[in-house]
């Protein structure tokens, strides 16, 4: 285990890679990267990851049984849970409940940029069907923030 | 589940208490203060914890079999990790494997606020013995350090 990890700036750590928002690629986010600052183990079973988004970005709109637990970190932008849209900036917390629809997106003119929490062993993100669109849709909040 | 908990600014967030590092008090520790930001369940088996040390402070010196994942939000200091002892500032990382010393000091003229992320259930810190104590400063670097 590595004990210390310097920033090096601009959320950048040292020898932490700057990878893919999610390996199995698509169209259901944009603009998004993720770098991972823990090491899951019996004595830490949570990942800390930190993702940011681009100007125009957006995360998948999803649900899990897992929960998240976000704190931004840079910029700002709006996040959608359940049928409610929050602003967002520095230090804000979202704690996204099990089987809850959520998204982040930067809908500034800067990146937003966030801490987000997970249990190592969790369950696959579901993404909307047709049926459940119209369900978010049906809300006028929701339906002018998802972006899928 | 509260969903959204908003930064008030200067690390303080609506509606979370600031309670005392430890519940049990002692002298052990110095100037340092914790609010906690997220909520144990199954489905999110970690506390996120935020940490303020004043100027001249420190935790506690101490190890455990849980593993501290911890991140620099604002301000300065040193810590000790077993025998080696980094400068942070923010956004910092910094992993405490298990039951290894460690303690945090606000070595500057301003405050060391971090976030530190632990399992929900844990061992309970143990304290150095005496012995411990022998051991710890045959190192220099550990003698000049710490605070008991």
């Amino acid at each position: 285990m590595k004990t210390y990890v310097r920033h090096l700036g601009d959320y950048k750590w040292e020898g932490i890679p700057l990878l893919a928002y999610k390996e199995d690629g698509g169209t259901h986010f944009k603009s998004i990267t993720r770098q991972v600052l823990s090491e899951c183990s019996e004595n830490f079973p949570t990942e800390l990851r930190y993702f940011e988004v681009a100007p125009g970005g957006h995360s998948t709109l999803e649900k899990h049984q897992h929960v998240h637990m976000v704190l931004i970190g840079r910029g700002s932008g709006h996040c959608l849970v359940r049928d409610e849209v929050h602003e967002l900036k520095f230090m804000d917390a979202v704690m996204i409940p099990p089987m809850t629809w959520h998204q982040f997106r930067a809908t500034g003119t800067e990146p937003l940029g966030f801490l987000c929490m997970v249990k190592c062993e969790r369950d696959r993100p579901q993404r909307p069907t047709e049926d459940d669109l119209k369900m978010l849709r049906s809300n006028p909040t929701a339906a002018n923030f998802i972006r899928v």
